[in-house]
């Protein structure tokens, strides 16, 4: 454990989170709260970004996320957990820094233009998706955060911020903190039709699913599609559920099912079958945490109110000293 | 008195005020202050968006123009004073508004490429320059105002404002006032050079300029020019010290001085005298208010406090109703 390193992220609320979340965020964190100091939070207000034509469904997504963070083993003793909208300082720093972020700057964020094209449905010209990157340096630097982890995409945003923090520290003296990338891991994945698993295809399993849905979805799973009889031989290499399998199973299994299905000496369903089995013993211990919370609605807003002081205390105190070095009263 | 009415108004913190000040702004508000529920604040934020590169000069600033409102005649009893950077919520509400405010329309405020060739001394091509008319909306928005004085070229900005909030109404439900402009009167106040008032000119007198300051400014005034001697008849409509006189002397004295000059019955020397005479009784109050303010810092710092928390405590509740009619936690 490493408590002087801070280590800040945060989630979007989109909704309930799947299997592709939790491994290619949600395990990272659980073993970063034991090896920083960390600050998690919702990202409602990044949210709005693209949300706001209608943020209504955002107060479910709030709570659904913390619900499936808490669930997953995110610890609040261990981590400070809060949803960013609590936390004005972050508002207050991304003005600040406002003043002196040059707009090509923010125009250049390679997902900018992406983000643009792909959600061509809604109108993002405007100036709050444009300041995203920056209001994601100020989510960071109101912590002074040493460490952001992000997977290999991520990389150019957080290299906006570590510009933006340089050119603060140039012209008032250092002040903050360069954040470095912490690569985590992010294992495949993949969807059950075997496209990337995302809320948007329909191709996602839930941490929150119930068995009897769970059992649905893997019963349809797409596996190798050049497999058509039992007696083919299979490809565990090409099969989603495979993967599953590599996910869940113990490795004496995933290396027996490797060489049966090879061999043709076992068929897609019970394969199925065993890799189900596994997927539910990973989440039964999950959902019974998340089946205690959901009927303790109380204890879901202490957690966010004491996370919210928490972090305010830090980011006021950080805030402080920027206006000081800045010069301001 | 009508304290139903929300009066909203700030000013940038550019130092000592001149008369040009007095007569453009700050007179119309000692008279709004006891007409409507009035809040005045310091934009020191909005002074970031110019003077980034050089924040430090901004404290001596807000203290400056602090005392002279005070000694001017603002009534902390009477309205609501204090630092934009003391009510955080002005922050909040601009990073909210800016998530449905196109960017386009930020690029058509006139004054945004106008103010950008005026200083192109700086780099104003930053997301917080660009952004300011936005601040400006959520100033005025914060405290749900009515009313905000403004001249004729600052229509354009509060159009933008209004826009902005029509467009919150539409998205989330009737939630904030359409402010509505307040056109105010502001007399001619020239410099002693002829051309507009202006501390970048040279030529302003300020509220705080001690007697021998003000002899010496006014004995350089320039007066008719086409009048050489004493003799020579004069004509008032072009004479600056005249506009004085329209400003601080007794009507009496104006007509008669106006007769005069024109008869060459008087002399500009003389005539000066007279002017410079009633306008250092017009400051000599101001001055001694000044003065005893100027020795009790912590009465200012009380003062700065208090308007704070009254600030905040508003805006706060126009905060969550906000947050409330989003739909957001």
């Amino acid at each position: 454990m490493n408590p002087s390193k801070i280590v800040v992220s945060g989630m979007r609320p989109t909704g309930k989170l799947h299997l592709g979340h939790y491994f290619g965020v949600l395990k990272n964190w659980l073993e970063l709260q034991n090896q920083y100091r960390c600050f998690f939070f919702i990202a409602d207000w990044h949210a709005l970004t693209t949300e706001y034509q209608d943020p209504k469904i955002l107060r479910q997504a709030c709570r659904d996320i913390l619900l499936d963070w808490l669930a997953a083993g995110l610890d609040p003793k261990r981590c400070t957990i809060f949803l960013q909208s609590r936390v004005p300082e972050h508002a207050e720093l991304h003005l600040l820094l406002s003043m002196l972020t040059p707009i090509s700057w923010l125009e250049r964020v390679p997902s900018y233009k992406e983000l643009k094209n792909e959600l061509k449905d809604r109108d993002l010209s405007t100036y709050g998706f444009l300041g995203y990157p920056l209001l994601q340096t100020a989510d960071v630097a109101i912590y002074n955060a040493h460490l952001v982890p992000v997977g290999q995409d991520q990389v150019a945003h957080l290299e906006l911020s570590r510009e933006v923090l340089r050119r603060f520290n140039h012209l008032y003296g250092e002040t903050f903190v360069e954040p470095q990338p912490l690569l985590t891991p992010s294992p495949k994945v993949p969807g059950l039709d075997g496209r990337k698993m995302s809320k948007s295809y329909g191709n996602a399993i839930y941490l929150s699913d119930d068995e009897a849905a769970v059992r649905k979805k893997m019963g349809d799973a797409v596996t190798d599609p050049a497999r058509i009889r039992k007696s083919d031989p299979g490809n565990p290499d090409i099969c989603n559920v495979f993967d599953y399998h590599r996910l869940f199973s113990p490795p004496e299994l995933v290396s027996r099912v490797n060489l049966q299905c090879r061999a043709a000496e076992i068929g897609c369903v019970e394969d199925k079958k065993l890799a189900t089995e596994n997927l539910l013993a990973f989440l039964r211990p999950i959902q019974e945490r998340r089946r205690a919370l959901e009927a303790d609605p109380k204890r879901l807003e202490e957690i966010l109110e004491a996370g919210a002081a928490e972090a305010r205390k830090i980011a006021q105190g950080h805030l402080k000293r920027v206006y000081e070095r800045m010069g301001l009263c």
